[in-house]
């Protein structure tokens, strides 16, 4: 069974990333990799850490890239003036322009770098977990399967043909996606998701509503704390 | 006019491309960037400057990756303990296996930072000289025309179609370059090819070897000193 690299924010999809990697390659040959480029909430490095050691990981490594070239766009998720919108996904995904929590080109600098690390530690395989809802309508332009698959190319053919790009969450909305974490014994509750880095969550920003919505909608109350009341319903 | 932005590493190829990007969008308009990684060759840094401030580009940065991933795969053109191989380009093409001066996944790299750079300044094209003798073999797969398409698709989709990736280069022997060179009026004596950072370059390595032979096919006398005698033959 060959080695694999998972990236790992410490958020719910890439922690259900990891689950999968796990789930292929057994946790001693799967590594994990947090990249850090000027995020406001650093909690996730936290998350990141807790999920590795949760999953029995074979190891979990952080690596910063250079923080100027994303620091002058002005993302809400690192410029500390800007505070991040309360907006759903859903409209983020119906209003024009780019989101302003979009960073620029991030995830094929995520993706390159993770690349490098692959070939540097002989891991064949590289697991980064964008999903549907990040990509419809466009919305976060680098999370598409067509980017995806620019890269898997860019990947493939750039390595000698030694590393491939999985991205297993690709075609699942979020429900889908909080469904295979319970289904494959994620510990939901060390994840974290807030753009505001908050815990308890704040329960307000595009990826807490987004969040919320997902385990409304499968019928579950998300086990992680929220700072606001959350209405679950009939929520087991 | 647009902006564009120029890979420039300081060498022939880069130098060549950057006078291209002046042609097409003028010079006040191009923006050169060149990136550290590691490489023992820092002389290309102020080969890059010298080559910027030549052609009169409206700016040159240096922006510097992580080196962790880039310094524990061994290749040759960062290990301070390993020498660059004294082969040719062809012999490295016909050789099986990694070139030794392979630097993984090093291209895609530099093309995602530029990206993100180029997206903060405005910038509509970014400019990268790989040419069909680096991708010959497959010797470089991050310089062949499938890993740039890949990269073009990545790099547009992955922008809101704000980015374009233009590669000028790619279908031309290295002589054709020099060639192009020399018709643009690139200031050849300022740049720098050698892998081994030497000024006078050593006229052994791979890179010396080629840029020497490019010249000979064009029957043109390299500008740039040689610490070994050359046979320039009855090049003018």
């Amino acid at each position: 069974m060959g080695k694999a690299l998972v990236l790992l924010s410490g958020g719910l999809d890439s922690s259900t990333c990891a689950a999968m990697a796990v789930k292929a390659h057994g946790a001693e040959n799967v590594h994990a990799l947090t990249i850090f480029y000027g995020q406001k909430h650093q909690t996730e490095i936290e998350a990141a850490k807790n999920i590795a050691e949760a999953l029995g990981l074979a190891s979990h490594s952080v690596v910063s890239l250079p923080l100027e070239p994303f620091k002058g766009a002005g993302s809400t998720l690192i410029d500390p003036d800007k505070p991040n919108p309360e907006l759903t996904y859903q409209q983020i995904a119906e209003s024009t322009g780019p989101s302003p929590t979009y960073v620029p080109f991030r995830n094929a600098n995520l993706l390159s770098l993770a690349t490098a690390i692959a070939l540097r530690d002989g891991c064949e395989e590289v697991y980064y977990g964008p999903h549907a809802e990040d990509a419809r309508n466009f919305a976060y332009p680098d999370c598409t399967p067509e980017f995806n698959g620019a890269m898997a190319n860019a990947i493939f053919v750039g390595t000698y043909f030694k590393v491939k790009l999985i991205t297993p969450l690709q075609w699942m909305m979020k429900a889908d996606v909080a469904w295979t974490a319970l289904e494959l014994g994620v510990p939901i509750e060390l994840t974290h998701s807030c753009y505001n880095g908050k815990r308890p969550a704040c329960g307000k920003c595009p990826t807490c509503v987004e969040r919320i919505e997902a385990f409304k909608a499968i019928g579950v109350k998300d086990p992680l704390p929220y700072e606001i009341q959350i209405d679950w319903g009939d929520c087991r």
